[in-house]
């Protein structure tokens, strides 16, 4: 039979094993690994390193300064590696009281997987295996190298990461790599090509050891108040940063980036007014506005802020401490560490010098270039399974770290899988429906395909 | 024997029967009466109820929709009637592994009671009953008609207190009133003759239903921003609340009050940057500009501010809810009701409708004539004990509900007794000295003698 005659054959292989995808999922999802509060993490490594090689991989769990990383690889027909990135973490579940089920649970409801991790990132995992089994059942190989890599502290940043790669470059060189995924798959597949910096801050206030009695108010400073007034100082209601400096390297969009940005459908705005019971978007933006200003403009968000008694009811204090995390989506080629000195610089300079500033953690915005091999792969891919191109996004709108591979190894990129808008990625109730599962596979399968 | 000669009979048979008067005192702190948990409550009031008795009052317990009130009444020499107010309840003891002497069993250290209500409120009530007793023992009489009123809840805002006043019009009329404490102590009594308002508001803020990805957050609304940036409207760098209306009502000094304040001495604050580890005063007020500060201006605190994220390390998030507390302490005439409108038109005018408002807990302002019998009959019982007048501050500093007494009943008061600043109510390790008992309660001898 000639190469390619049989791929009916692996799409149907998927179909058919579809439950056994799963439950592998769920599998995973069942054992917690949060990174942010080192839970369930070694567990998570084994688990994974022995489903890997259950695939037909062969895996290994390398040590690093933090969590594990876990790295594998086959020999496939063709010369041509293609490289592929998970993370095995999740983040937080709380508030755990906003689940429909439990989050470490992975019950089916209504056709969808309900989980901390579903689709960021097991889901993309399972996705990817049930893609190379396939191909290993009905072929017995791979139409192309593959090798893995799957961290485990993606949710807090990566901080092993660029070490871990910059020490084995060698073993991780590829033509091209697929990223984790961008959660905002539709009805075809869609392919982003780069990611968002981030540059997360935390912002502490202490003007005294204590909280005192309320009936003082008019004479001790309160830290809750330093930190708002530090804040509103840095962001005004129409979202303009006015910190000196932000938008300094912010580059502007080449000619390609500006027609791909272009072709990008608007977003159905009235359906998330409505799901999300929202008030209205940002700056009242319209659907065909949407999708430009989400790509490529950085923010500067609040993650989060407390100060004082933040339980029910009434209790009567001037807060002698405030924080403040502050997380700012960076497009190329801001520098997270130039954005941390431009906030400390406007602190000092509107008499703010003591709120103190922290870098928690920071990453690089990067972007991939539109014309490589792999996009072109993904492109005929989708072709492939739908007749249609894939959407193009050329930014990513999250902050992976995939710009250690596309800066560091200069492997161009595309980051695509099986999330969606509705599946709840970092909140409650996060979901994976499972038909989208099945379609990854496929799509995974598909790009191995075409990448030769 | 002529009326008076034998008051110097009446502070002897105080000392000589101190004793008596700390064992009364440990009998009352050992039955706990927490308020907040509703811990001994029905206990308390029956105990205190015949202790009063004993004294040779009459008394009776009260039905309220709350916590039962004692009333108690004995007539005088005089046709003058004198009303004291106190409390029976107390503050939660927790943390209790902070007391050097457990909470409820009133042991003497360093000749202290250590105790929860050793000072508030339990140490003013035997102050009181003590110097009733003594003119009883010696005079057979006291000098004026007594009123005692001892309620339950003040500790959790005095629920049932005004209803109950009101219906009671008749049975509390009196020509002047002592209030329960200040403690403000220092060699000479401490009077304070006013209370200041209460509004506490909640202001919450729902942009989503959920909190999205922060890699949203160019085109979602920010609860935690939304906040901010009402916040930041509302009160300037320099302290400058600027919501219509929120000065408009407050009353300038008249001449008495402002030589009153200038009276008071500044306030120790290298002492308090040192244990409180201060950046400074707000606005860097001097020690003599502090007790002016402290006592006529009125505050916008944020009592409490949470949104987003608020553990520890990272999490990125656009918030969809944010709220804030906010506790203003109001001066004359300043109306906590119409504060909290004024607090709602501004955020409507500035476009921040959609953060909703709820008043909590309010309670109004109100001062006592520096000038009245019962101020007056004070200060000559201060000259008569020390040969110094009472320290007379014009405005007190808390949130009492004096102002119930004072607007609705009209009967001008003076707040003193036993306290002082480092009789830690509220705090662990509430103490009393016992010297201050013994001092109190002459000095409640000696206000009962001048008020006729």
């Amino acid at each position: 039979m000639a190469r390619g005659e049989d791929f009916q054959k692996i799409l149907e292989y998927i179909e058919k094993n579809i439950e056994k995808s799963v439950s592998d999922l769920q599998e995973l999802c069942r054992q917690p690994s949060i990174s942010t509060t080192n839970v369930g993490i070694k567990e998570m490594a084994d688990l994974l390193h022995s489903r890997i090689e259950k695939a037909g991989l062969s895996s290994s769990i390398n040590k690093t300064d933090g969590n594990p990383i876990l790295t594998a690889n086959i020999k496939g027909a063709s010369d041509k590696t293609l490289l592929f990135y998970n993370h095995y973490d999740v983040q937080p579940a709380d508030p755990e009281s906003e689940w429909i089920s439990p989050p470490f649970e992975a019950n089916i409801v209504d056709e969808h997987v309900i989980a901390r991790g579903s689709t960021d990132n097991k889901g993309n995992i399972i996705s990817r295996l049930a893609a190379f089994e396939a191909f290993l059942a009905i072929r017995g190989e791979l139409p192309c190298n593959i090798k893995y890599i799957i961290e485990g502290e993606e949710e807090i940043g990566s901080p092993s990461l660029e070490k871990f790669i910059m020490k084995n470059k060698d073993l991780l060189t590829a033509d091209g790599c697929i990223w984790e995924d961008n959660t905002t798959r539709v009805d075809i597949p869609v392919l982003s090509l780069g990611n968002k910096g981030l540059c997360y801050l935390e912002l502490t206030c202490r003007t005294a050891n204590v909280d005192f009695h309320s009936s003082s108010g008019q004479i001790y400073e309160n830290a809750a108040w330093r930190i708002i007034w530090a804040l509103a100082s840095m962001k005004d209601e129409n979202e303009n940063v006015l910190i000196d400096g932000f938008y300094d390297d912010v580059l502007d969009l080449t000619e390609t980036e500006n027609i791909l940005v272009e072709k990008i459908k608007p977003y159905d705005g009235a359906d998330r007014v409505k799901k999300f019971e929202l008030r209205k978007f940002l700056l009242d933006l319209k659907d065909e506005q949407l999708p430009r200003r989400h790509l490529t403009n950085p923010t500067f968000n609040v993650a989060g802020f407390d100060a004082g008694y933040t339980g029910e009811g009434v209790k009567t204090i001037v807060s002698g401490r405030g924080r403040a995390k502050i997380d700012c989506r960076l497009v190329p080629n801001q520098d997270p560490k130039k954005i941390r000195d431009c906030v400390q610089n406007h602190l000092r300079k509107h008499g703010f010098d003591d709120i103190k500033v922290e870098l928690l953690f920071s990453s690089y915005p990067a972007k991939s270039d539109p014309d490589a091999e792999i996009v072109k792969a993904c492109i005929r891919a989708s072709q492939r399974l739908y007749g249609q191109d894939a959407e193009i996004n050329p930014f990513g709108s999250g902050s992976t770290p995939c710009y250690i591979v596309l800066r560091n190894l200069g492997i161009p990129l595309a980051s695509t899988g099986v999330g969606r808008i509705t599946s709840r990625t970092h909140s409650a109730n996060e979901n994976l429906k499972i038909e989208d599962l099945m379609d990854g596979a496929k799509y995974m399968a598909a790009i191995c395909e075409e990448f030769v």
